[in-house]
This record gives C-alpha cells, sequence and structure tokens, in this order.
C-alpha cells in the first residue's frame, strides 16, 4: 500500500546538471519524469545537514546565542547549532557545537529527532537534541564567529516559541518538542 | 543596547555576486566584512517564501497532504503548503493553497507567526497559519501536482509531530504552536 502510493507520486530524475558548486552548498537544475510522464525542472539545493541543541541549565534556563545571519540580514536570538562536517556523527557534532559556542560540557543527551528544513527546495537535514546536566568550561569559537550567549527560563521560552517570537525553524521545533516530550513523559536520556 | 549588540556582530556586504538565477530560487556568492574587519565568503539563497496551514475539521482532525519531494526522494506527510506568489498577501496564499491541495475553504483563519527555515542559508521566510470552520468544495491541483489528502486526529499529530514523525520542519512548528496556543489560551481568529 504504502509502497503503491509511493510509485504513483514519483518522479525520476532525467537529467542532472550543476550549475553552482560552493563551500556550503551545491545547486543543481535536474529534469525530473512526473507521474503523468511529462518533464519539469526541478531545482535542487544540496547541503550537507547540521545539528541543534536544546541545553538546559540546573536552574531550568536554556542557552541561547544571538548572532548576525547574513542572508536575512538580521540578528536572531538561536539555539546552539552548526553544520556537520563530512562523515560526522550528528550526536557528536551536537556536543562539539555546544561546547564551541557556549562553553558547555553536558552529562545527559536526548534525542529529538530531526526535520528536513524545506524539502521542496534542499536537501538539508538537521538533527535535534536536547542535552542537561551542564558544566561550563569555556567557549571556543571559530576565529571568524561571532556570537553572545544568553540563558532564558524553559518556561518563557516555551512560551515564546508557541508565540512565534524566535523565528528561527530549528530553534522552535526544538524547544516545542522538548517541551512536548517532557509532558508526554518521552523523554530518556540516550544510553552510551 | 540592542543596537549597540547588532552593530557589533554586524557583516557589512562589500560585493554581491548572482552565481545562479533559477525559477524558484537565485543564488548568490558574496564578500561580507566581519566585526572583526576580515573579508569572509557568504553563500546566499535568494527565496520568494511560502506559507503552511493547520486546518482543522469539525472532527478535529488536522488535513494533510502526501507528496513527493524531489531534492530528498522521498514521499512526505506534510500541512498544506506553497511558495508565495510574487507581491502576494501571505494569508491569501495560505488560504489559495488550502483550496488547491485539499479542496477545503475556512470560516476562520489564526497567525501562527512565522518562522527563517534555514536563516545561515537562505532568505526564505515561511508564514504558518490555523483554520477551523471548514466547508470543503472539491480540490483545484496545478497540472503537474500530485498529492493525497488525508485527516488525521489532532491529538494523534501532536503526538506524531512531538516524537520527530513527520520530519518536516513548517509541519512540526505548525501543529506544536497551534497545540501549544491552544493549550495556552492563546489562540484568537484574524478579524478582517
Amino acid at each position: 500500500m504504502q509502497e503503491e502510493i509511493i510509485l504513483e507520486l514519483y518522479e525520476r530524475t532525467l537529467e542532472r546538471d550543476y550549475v553552482f558548486k560552493g563551500k556550503v552548498i551545491n545547486v543543481r537544475r535536474d529534469t525530473a519524469q512526473l507521474p503523468n510522464g511529462k518533464a519539469a525542472d526541478r531545482e535542487v539545493i544540496e547541503h550537507t545537514g547540521g545539528v541543534t541543541i536544546a541545553a538546559l541549565t540546573d536552574n531550568d534556563e536554556l542557552l541561547f546565542v544571538r548572532q548576525f545571519r547574513y542572508p536575512i540580514g538580521e540578528v536572531l536570538m538561536e539555539l546552539p547549532a552548526g553544520k556537520l562536517k563530512a562523515g560526522e556523527d550528528p550526536l557528536t557534532a551536537a556536543a562539539r557545537e555546544l561546547l564551541e559556542e557556549t562553553g558547555a560540557v553536558a552529562r545527559n543527551f536526548y534525542d529529538l529527532g530531526w526535520i528536513y528544513t524545506s524539502s521542496g527546495d534542499t536537501t538539508e537535514r538537521l538533527y535535534i537534541y536536547a542535552a542537561d546536566g551542564l558544566t561550563f568550561i569555556g567557549q571556543r569559537l571559530d576565529e571568524d564567529e561571532f556570537l553572545d550567549v544568553l540563558r532564558v527560563p524553559l518556561t518563557e521560552a516555551v512560551r515564546h516559541s508557541a508565540a512565534g517570537g524566535y523565528g528561527d525553524a530549528k530553534t522552535d521545533i526544538a524547544i516545542l518538542r522538548f517541551d512536548a516530550q517532557r509532558r508526554i513523559g518521552m523523554l530518556e536520556p540516550i544510553r552510551f
């Protein structure tokens, strides 16, 4: 049944053409065959994916970073996040970004799943974690990375996220999933 | 204070170079001046933005569409959504996509804010609405659009979204914000 539906919706690649190869993204313009047999252009952004992490202090505060986002020309409040390095395990990347950006190491990690950020346009998949049992051992920012670290009480962050105050997809999903999983009693630390 | 922080994090555009102009996206490779005065490359995806809508039936079910997403090569379960046409009002676009994809018109709309889908890479901003008081008057799919419409009980959708089952950013945020705003008593219909 599931297979039948997939076949009936499936688009087959007829041609694959790289129009840009960059440091962070590649862009293709493919020709795809639609379920009705017709051909259509498909613009595809290839992205290595990333991670984000909702890190909770012993005082029930979430760690945020405030940074300038060049494409939109704005400073956003976001959870710590970063791109996956080639072949890097997502949880390792999340722990690495948490340490680099906020100086925190965590005793416990929680798997909050992942999202496609915009599946009609990009291959980007973003893995989401939570963490607690934090110890602070000092930020390790990249040479060209500029950000401020802030703490926001969890209840305030959940309310702000529900109201649409952050405007950042990964931040909202991580906070709302973390809160929902806690309330439902779904949250279990990852066992190593 | 806020202004001071923005100045201190701000990156100034030194050069702007279009490397791809497509139907859905344009891609630039800019040179930006960092807060420390150094120059850095910035890859930017220009995107017109989009809308999504959590539409609730009189039986407390959310309307979903199941469609093939070419970049990831998978069939996803998503809330109805689409791109903004040039100059189109986001609420008008949401009502249009709801009608085209599911055949529903709504009596009430709710503003659930917006998100940047991936603010480090793309200008894409996605506006989120909810709706209820639905009447079904027939799907109006684009000629080359292929999708199935499904109904999922709201409580089940919230749980699935919290658990990470859909894997689609806009779908998760719309569902979790809708649920959170309902619980908090924040949800008010848009007045026309």
